[in-house]
């Protein structure tokens, strides 16, 4: 049994395995991110490798924060020990590079999340805002089962200039936040929940169905892609 | 051409047609209705007749009133035709007979339903639940877009025995709802919306994911199962 | 690599995990349960904690019964070691505390499960019943391949206040028991089954779709939804 | 504007409209339907016709009974006109040529219906069996919301050599017979309902998942399918 | 045959058909829009006639532009005899009251459509966002499938504040937009197409898996919420 | 932590655990099977137990072989350990009790199958209408890729009284199966294949549409169905 | 009321309606279509027009044959009103301007339809092919309920360099095709079945899943598609 | 506990496991090949072997490159023991026997893929096209969030006889590409991404729906189909 060789990896290139979008952050305003799930450790690594030594060489622009998202434990170790001072968020499943976020400019990113299990999908919603250089709040577990907790918050509703709205199940923060909040309104359906919560698809069509005007929504579990519109939103806040 | 003949309907009989459960209300507290939909008129015209006929006979218990649900208004008419003294509701698509509700007993069913277009679902339900013997209250367009629309209900939600909550689109009502209430909520999704609505199963899931405990959920549009439902829960009220 | 620090949990306090509803019992009647499921195993145990510090500090209303939901053996372990007396029930996946039932009050609550895979489900909402204070019975296997299993518990049919159906595969115990009972029908679709049955979703379907009027649903395996909204419907038995 | 001419019809042929399938009776003992459903009114009269030239030319089988299945009034019409002695059933929607059934040989066949709008899909299903030379018998609206209808069937039931269940909403019946029957059970869902009666998937879904061994099942609403396969089923009776 | 009454309407009331949200545009800062679709007649002239009157009645706040969506041709006419002034669209089945937009302030907002038969989603967004205060612009054909027509446009693109992408089919639109532009995108899946595109679902599905981020989606055909959203995140431009 | 009792098992009894139809063999001609899948171990060995129990005691009629199905090697082990004399099949997962099968009777049911992966299921089928009383045959890898496979069985589908066809992926087999037998087929869809093949979903709807009549569907994977069924079928061979 | 004024037609352009690709041909080397459906007639008639305006301009390379897709009756006479010497082939849905086919060059086009009610969609394909300058067979009516039928094609179906099979139902041809020939297969799912065909997705996904390598599939209904992608195929024969 | 016998497998021969289509090679051109995934090592082993025997005995046409895919480490590993000169390619996770790739002829086949998740399934084709004989080139990470990347690939796409666009998420690509191409593309969904792509679904329906002619659609991961399909296509170049 011969092993054919894998795809060639040429010294610090990344040939035959990704070609990295540097241009991203000098034409969209932020940077390309990189999405671990999915990609094997030979891969993974090679491309940490490659924005490392992209961001030491000169004559290049600054690539801002490179965020790995969706990171397993394993594959977090071996981001941060490919890129010295990234820090990684294990309940977030995120590591960033450099670790510190930049000063925050802008309006305020608010996260809401319904449920404690909601809790990494909040997060990493909150700390992408936050990497992408907005001053962002996180507050959890105010579902509307007791809709107190949510009428608690109309001031910081009313002061955010986007909203992160997480939620599993029956997904119905959504339509009430966005009934309160004169800010444009990121929902973020999760797969928290089952049986009938199809792994997300109902508390999804939920939000896509929200009565209340001023929602749009995001993947399920997609913290990065509501924390990314947000602080694209909030930008001129 | 021939065409063959019909199945067979011998004088004031349903052979061939039905075999109209006349002893459910001896059995069950609450007599059959009849789903008018999917019916040929023939055929519809024929169960009207047996009703009626049942009815003015001697030997029997009494029938309680038969409802006829999901009516065109062809349909509407020849029942009505049939049985003197029925009454039609146009907007619930339901003819009663004999027209005048029974006198209420029991706790008090409340009907909620969250937007105007949801109105003929909800008449279906608030009208059930009265000819079935209990008193009940119908409030409309508390959609939770508007949160004070349904928090200025709160008493009369408090004094309900059952609640029958309505909605289409997210179905974030019934949630809502339940996070108020210490009476059972029958939920009742509607085909009111479009596109990711899927004619109703966005809020049929939503309601079944409800974060609230306490909801349980009747087939999308089926606004006479949910009032009869209430009325089964509010009897001993 | 460092890792940054999880969310804040000031002593004893739950902030940035959880805001629990502390006044659900006082508002609805019934006590907010705790869905392990999904939680970590730190969020859990906080939550417990928390649990346990409201109850012995004085100046609250009694919290009730609390109920941990779909708890692994671990998480069941876990919060037993913070809550002294609590009980564990392993085929239920379920916790209480503090674990003796509360007096019965009320009508019955009957449990009737279609196979022997269907029992877990069951069972948890059987407990559930009697947690939240009604007398409860349990029968099981009494699927419609027999009908003979059913139609010899006529006389526990007629006689409960409240009736939970637990069935897999094609969920018709749901109808056949409606049409022999004048108490309303709760239904659980579970997820036993394999292929076509989607993991719950055909008997879901089939449920929903009751011939029988006086059944509504609840989701997927959602034994404690329905033990409670029985719970509630008996409660005025 | 010129209008390109249609598929070349040469005298009495089917070129570029059909391959009839004259051989199938010899090879599979029954003869080959023609689905009217679908097909331009010029393809389908095409089609009678050459059944007729070819029943009336020597040389060839018999061809046995021709139905033509699904046709709307209008097609039936058409039908009827090209082959003189046919008959039309017009809540089957079917129509036969020539119009009497043969000599009824085999085992009986048994078809039972849930409701009273399922009686279209069971004619068509008792029909079919009869012209394919089964005796047979039909049943209807004994679904299980009062099981005492079908279960004074029993001797009925027990006396089949097939048994087709038709059957809309929770499909129920399908699993109650076949829990009572030694005989085969055919099942055929049927789109009565709405909502989550998903145009007939979830009886489809339910019946798939019988509880009770020895169901089987065809398309939503094929009568004619479910006719034929028990036909096939009680031949050597 | 007496036919029920209908809801009470009193006197330019609206009691039992429904609950107009007058306070929306203090509190959200845009007012409450009426979706036709769904509604009788008799509900919507009542809506209409009661938003003219509390228009013309003293001490209450400026209401805004009032929308009236998805109007068929008889609603949107009946909608403007009870509201002189209003301006009809028929492509975008949108009738506005007052009818002239407001004087823009804000950011741009850029609709872009990829298909002809997407002009109507893409104009009821374009309406939505003038009326709702922002400048907007119109940009119809720029599918994927000749990509020269979107890279034209690249400027354009450049200087938005906020962008809708209406596509049907395979809805790449989007994804390519947003791979260009620093603005937020909102898309909206159309229900342009047929087969496979499942009604507006493969866009939707498409739209919510955009491989670029900065993307998020409403409900199939909702150029309402699109322009909406679009409206309140172009507002601080 | 103390943990509850388990539902209590009184000597030799199945309490709280099972109602086992030991009269099923009197009544439809064939024994209750086990499904193994779902139950618990202590389940599982208490009813394998009271079977043993009941066979070894006087007085009731003979229980026919009782079938374990979809059995875990765990399971299927405990079962033979309660039940000296049983067999297992690993590969159809099949637990038969006692082992031997019955001697033939009726006509032939033939098992086809169209790939290799198809084994484990068509196996079940194939022992399974062995067990319950006909000879039985099994043809593997006949699929319609390389249609000489099928075509070379002609004989034998000419021979059989009744053809069971088991099938993954297009499913395609069932129909040129049935376009060339006079035999009933019935159709199991397996969950052989990925992706599109939605777990067996896409063989279920390929062969629930037949184009050849003669075809009625069992659940995906059902080989027990199947060939139950088969031997219903094929009795009066 | 004042209706709004629809999108500016300036004289002979196409500006706010389309922005037709007329270098498609060029760079691609067959010309852009038009897909009626779900078009305006202002639209569809304006698109005819700016097509013959540039045909009939100077300095532009030749258009090639534009086909008018998915047209109703309605719009095909208005489109050949605006180009003289279109042809409309009704059964197809399809207009082609100009009318005649191209000299045919390259390899031939063979399209196989299952059954009649395929034959618009297959027509479709195979004017599309000669449209696109390849020679093409048309031959009905092979489905495999009658193996013979495709059988007998064995040579027609080597000689061709590219086939389309076009299917409803169990889709079943694509898969029993391939397996014979060496030729690419394109398959064309068609929406002719009822019930669990659902439109055409039983169809597809059964092609998607042909046991037999060599079989791609195109959208549900697509003859244009599947015509196209054959005659791209066949180019160099 | 007796443990049945397998299936019989004579000496050498395939009985009971499988049919293997030797001549499939001389009737289409390419070989049969062996898919892994849901086969026992017993059965995979034993057709690995059988392979083998027949090409080492007489008087047989040669087999050609036999393709083992989607084989796991295992079945990798088991089949090189009994095929000595086997080469695995772990990535894509296939065995081709003999190893070397045949002298290439016909046109080339060029494979796209969207991200660096996608590769796997790209190498499957990549690796099949060329194992059936043509030139093949494969391009990494050209998805549309950077159109750059693929822009910068238009005169490779020029060149190419057929092209592979594997892509998961929107998969946008196909569209993008065929847009550009005159060549044939066969799309390849990738079940790459989470939440709503539904394990590919997203991306296959995106694909059914490309908005350029000129793309059909493989299984999703199918490379193994698209680079068959692709190698047939640019057999003739």
């Amino acid at each position: 049994m011969r092993s054919q060789a894998p795809p060639s990896a040429p010294s610090g290139g990344l040939e035959g395995i990704a070609e990295f979008d540097f241009g991203r952050a000098a034409r969209r305003g932020y940077p390309e991110a990189v999405l671990c799930e999915g990609k094997t450790m030979d891969h993974l690594v090679a491309i940490a490798r490659a924005v490392g030594d992209r961001s030491s060489s000169n004559g290049h622009e600054p690539l801002g924060t490179i965020l790995f998202t969706r990171a397993s434990p394993d594959q977090a170790e071996a981001v941060c020990r490919e890129l010295p001072g990234a820090v990684h968020d294990p309940v977030a499943r995120m590591v960033a590079w450099p670790g510190p976020a930049p000063e925050p400019s802008g309006g305020t990113v608010l996260v809401l999340c319904a449920g404690t299990a909601d809790i990494p999908v909040a997060r990493e919603a909150w700390l992408t805002a936050q990497h992408l250089g907005r001053p962002a709040e996180l507050v959890v577990d105010v579902g509307v089962a007791g809709l107190h907790r949510v009428l608690a918050r109309v001031d910081q509703i009313a002061a955010a200039s986007a909203i992160v709205v997480v939620a599993g199940m029956d997904g119905a923060l959504a339509s009430v936040v966005a009934g309160l909040a004169s800010a444009p309104v990121v929902g973020v359906p999760t797969s928290v929940g089952y049986g009938a919560a199809l792994d997300g698809l109902a508390p999804l069509l939920s939000m896509l169905n929200a009565c209340a005007p001023g929602v749009a929504v995001v993947n399920i579990d997609n913290g990065y892609g509501a924390g990314h519109l947000a602080a694209q939103i909030a930008a001129s806040g």
